[in-house]
């Protein structure tokens, strides 16, 4: 690589691009940790992407009809922090680029969505940002549909590595983003051939460019350091009706001694070295200085952006006040007001017929009254559509020729769906969900922590939650599933009992701006038995009294979704002996562990002996086995110890004991 | 496709498919449930493979060299019960097929290792097989290297469908096997065009035949209904020196009124409909019943493998008894007699020396003992070689060119690891353990259930195992991810303190032969806290007191890996204020709780008020804070209550509030 060559050829460019890489340097170094390389391999991509074609407002940073940015290789995080700086983003000042890194800055070692603007979202799980974008495209092209191209005409954009394109969960998204032909997608891949142990070729010899172009897209090779032909590629990809891969062959650490080595990858904070690389590109100024004239020439190409807004904005207000008024709505996460009162009209409505359905079943009765008034939700399914049932009568298939469709057939593919489903509530405009079944949170479950940690509603509806699956057998049965969800941070997972409860799960669901929920839904029909009709939502403080006891309150069984029936059977049987049950019905363990104390003794007082039934194991019902910290109740768990078994769904809740002579059985056996 | 023309031109080889397609037209009607579908679109594959290519014996279904066959597409698990049925695997009665996905029949709905002969892998969780037939593969070139052919050589066969080739897993199997030439590996894609929600084309437009070449496997398409196709493919496959992917065109269902349509994917159960399909294959018998002409030529088929075994059984006599007890050895997941001596050996050495190291590097210092001794593992991380530690001095690297190299990169491809590493223990006669980030058991964990699932003892080496990572920030630390292995049936999670710790869990992980294990391990490093030397392995009781208290015992301090530390440093501040004070840790949680009750009351006896101190969730914790059943105290946590941050390891300690001061606060707070 001829730095001088470039230097000399496009002095403007490399002052700018050198920006970045200095920046880099410095800021790795300071913190002692981090990756130098990236940044400084794909400074001059970056460059030409936000000079020329990247369509972005730093005043205006939510600006819905912006381009959107991914770095998808996350751990290049210097280099969007950089772009971010430079560019004028005022949060984004050299204090947090010098406290790279640090407790409290927004600059951490990848990018975390909500830490700063212009952070579309969180990368650094590597695969996951080229499968949010796949997401963010599909929004695009579905709001494009909605609103026209006057309002909603943008591109997605993303950084890839070599790491990107190994996890299995970037190929589902590329698969579908080639079969849904989204042209607006295009991922510059930062082709260094150097991964942490090494050459790629250690691991990996595919031929990327033949796999993108069986996948249906277009691509195009260039060298990721010539300015001329960055410009070009891009300007060709904007106009493919492909989704479009460059191929940008780039040096890792470029100019450093360290260049197009294992070691470039990461940290480099040799002083020597430092000075050595920094002469290389010219660039003579102290750390952390940006001279004035540089400064200016990439402010000057972030104000640009201003006038794109401003046009937008007139276009905006043009637009009939209601049509304002829902944009506004939907980028806000708001549901209609209406969402309310047409749930309640449901609860009521199925409060009183009482049917005998399946949870999943009743999540698509719910569907079939929210979908007609949230013309933002966006359905689908990973190849599971009618068992899942998340297809309601009014959606048509967003498809190439439809993008006013509504429901997605995501194939099987379940970490891509859910990741894609991330990115389109980054987006904005979009409230998606996608079924699968419940056991398939393990393929789903890096997007789907992804969505706890960056504070965004995605749903995720888990129907086939138990061994109430049935044949399909210990593959297909989730155990540990609601454990696994349960323990994951900022996710209320909600296994609701009957069709109220799944109206309530889902309207708090939606109501929900800032958390993920995970829909836990059976495969087996469950009796209705919140048969008197109330018009709060009772599920929204997690847990409450469905039955009291009669006479001497001497046991509590707590239980979720299917085995909430069980328990109410329990309890007639003990009621029968002359035991005082109490059945407490509990959707939602995080909304009741949010709730005050006073609340949750109310609900669980001291005093009687506590049985939990569920059909998944044990793996934290001690919580609520006991009493609150310092108070004693005795306790036990019916449910699975174990992995589950193929048989009808029948003989398996017998078989592993999971029944209601089981429960009052435990009962009497702690009295 | 003209069914009169194949039963007239092949009229030996129509009728034993048609056994296959009419056994599981039978079962799955009897069951009312099951898929029909594909065992009746690739019956004339399968027929082709066991008949002409398969090396296989029914009487000695666990033969080393035998081929190995591989259901991915695990719903039609009715093709492989045929299969196995007809050849006269003695265990695959026709009692077991009529109870198909009946309670404990070995007909499960999903192939399931362990309930039949003959069965390689469970399957089912697409993508799965397809990923462990890459680790069989590896498998068999390390034997075949270090046994020679005579007594390693032999293929791995997969029948795969579109949903296995969907899931990303498959694509980072399929670039591994692709990089390392593992040319005796051949994948049969079930090309039916057809998925659960209707047409392929709905979700999927990708060149399959492109991706595969593009990934460095050889590529053939084939007419998957005719023989000599099917046939010459195989050989042409067998012959490559690349893994093959062999296209197989297919109608699903086929002669069913349901061909070629998704519903023919499912339970095809109308009597009519069934009776009408028999009728095309020219099958008039009742059902479940094979004529003995045809169950006798099946079961010439089966014979055929016994001059096979006998010869490597011969071959196997004439090697030197040590090579025989070797082998023997090593398929029978027997450790070396020595290593529990090597490993007191380390045990002394470190307590002596009483090293400060993390235990990541502990786990290094291990396998420096363990890998000259063990031949028979292979190692390897996903892409973080130097962070796991995994690779040991005597490794070289497995290659097309070294076969006999023991440490694997298997790129930035956790999930396609794990699939793999569950391979080759499948596989016997491999030890395999590979490395990655605990935070990206996310990305391995539908492998690793299925490992638990399988009872197979892969092991994984999961370092960086806390907010102690330090400033790569949340997205790398975990926080729930010790409950989620912890909530796994089946699975030793070990969390070791020190390098002494970490000998005595990789010895235990090493003996296991039927669980799998992970290693949770940090970055950062951790003082040597047994510094007095026991040979007996401490850990396998999963907890013990490590320092007991002094004076009367007011508190139980209760602790796991890098927060033991912090225990014994809160314990040193409540003793100089004269509260008596033990430490107790809990190396492995499952194996305490398998421990009788006794034990466990000793070493967590009433009274005294607990402090659990964990950097991850509470979530599980519970069951430790408090007593037996039935037994009283009270009890806290100490240690994340959300995700992490971006910072060095000790100000995230601070921050988050976990020191031996708080643990200190706490015990007081409860006293």
């Amino acid at each position: 690589m001829d730095i001088a060559a470039l230097r000399k050829s496009h002095p403007d460019h490399w002052t700018k691009a050198a920006a970045i890489r200095a920046l880099t340097l410095d800021a790795v170094a300071a913190a002692k940790s981090g990756h130098s390389g990236m940044p400084m391999g794909m400074a001059d991509v970056a460059t030409v992407l936000y000079e020329k074609h990247l369509r972005f407002d730093p005043r205006n940073p939510d600006w819905p009809d912006r381009d959107r940015f991914i770095l998808s290789a996350g751990h290049g995080s210097m280099l969007l922090y950089s772009l971010l700086h430079l560019t004028g983003y005022a949060d984004m000042t050299i204090d947090e680029i010098r406290n790279f890194r640090q407790w409290g800055a927004r600059t951490a070692g990848h990018p975390e969505y909500g830490h700063a603007s212009g952070i579309e979202t969180t990368t650094g799980p590597l695969g996951q940002g080229i499968s949010n974008a796949v997401g963010f495209a599909i929004a695009e092209e579905s709001l494009r549909a909605r609103f026209g191209p006057r309002l909603m005409d943008h591109r997605t954009y993303v950084i890839a590595g070599d790491g990107c394109l190994m996890e299995g969960v970037s190929q589902e998204a590329i698969t579908l983003a080639g079969r849904q032909r989204l042209s607006r997608l295009i991922v510059l891949w930062d082709n260094n051939n150097i991964t942490i142990d090494g050459s790629v070729d250690l691991a990996d010899r595919t031929d990327q460019v033949a796999r993108f172009r069986a996948c249906g897209w277009e691509v195009i090779e260039i060298d990721g350091h010539d300015p001329d032909a960055i410009d070009a590629a891009l300007t060709a990809a904007r106009a493919s009706d492909l989704p479009t891969m460059i191929a940008c062959k780039t040096h890792i650490a470029l100019g450093h001694a360290a260049q197009d080595t294992s070691k470039g990858h990461g940290a480099l904070t040799d002083p020597d070295q430092l000075a050595a690389a920094k002469q290389a590109y010219g660039w003579s100024h102290g750390p952390f200085e940006i001279p004035s004239d540089v400064k200016a020439a990439w402010e000057e190409i972030g104000r640009r952006g201003a006038s794109g807004f401003d046009a937008w904005t007139a276009r905006l207000e043009a637009t009939p006040p209601a049509r304002q008024a829902e944009i506004a709505r939907i980028f806000a996460r708001e549901v209609p007001k209406k969402l309310t009162a047409r749930i309640r009209a449901l609860k009521k409505q199925v409060s009183e017929e009482a049917p005998k359905v399946a949870t999943r079943k009743s999540s698509e009765m719910v569907l079939e009254v929210v979908n007609p008034i949230m013309p933002e939700t966006i359905g689908g399914s990973a190849d599971l559509s009618g068992s899942n049932n998340t297809r309601t009568g009014d959606m048509t298939v967003f498809d190439v020729e439809n993008r006013k469709g509504r429901y997605i057939h995501y194939g099987i593919r379940e970490h891509g769906m859910a990741a894609a489903m991330n990115g389109m509530v980054l987006h904005g405009g979009i409230r998606p969900y996608g079924g699968t079944f419940m056991c398939f949170t393990d393929y789903a479950r890096p997007a789907m922590r992804l969505a706890a940690l960056m504070k965004v509603p995605t749903v995720f509806v888990m129907t086939h939650d138990s061994i109430g699956l049935g044949e399909d057998g210990p593959t297909h049965q989730p155990v540990e599933h609601l454990a696994i969800s349960r323990a994951t941070p900022n996710t209320h997972v909600f296994r609701p009992c009957d069709t109220v409860e799944t109206a309530e799960a889902w309207e708090l669901a939606l109501q929900s701006k800032d958390t993920p929920s995970v829909l836990s839904l059976t495969r087996q029909g469950l009796p209705t038995l919140r048969t008197t009709h109330k018009t709060k939502n009772l599920s929204a403080q997690g847990a409450y009294v469905l039955a009291d006891a009669e006479g001497k309150r001497r046991a509590i069984l707590l239980a979720t979704g299917s085995e909430v029936e069980i328990a109410m059977a329990a309890r007639d049987l003990l009621q029968a002996e002359g035991i005082g049950t109490r059945v407490v019905s509990m959707p939602c363990w995080e909304l009741f562990e949010a709730q005050d104390e006073r609340y949750r003794r109310r609900v669980l007082p001291a005093g009687p002996v506590r049985v939990a039934v569920e059909a998944g194991i044990r793996f934290g019902w001690d919580r609520w086995l006991y009493g609150e910290r310092g108070r004693r109740e005795k306790g036990t768990f019916v449910g699975m110890h174990e992995f589950g078994a193929s048989a009808p769904a029948g003989v398996l809740y017998e078989q592993f004991g999971i029944t209601a002579e089981a429960v009052a059985a435990e009962v009497k056996s702690l009295l």
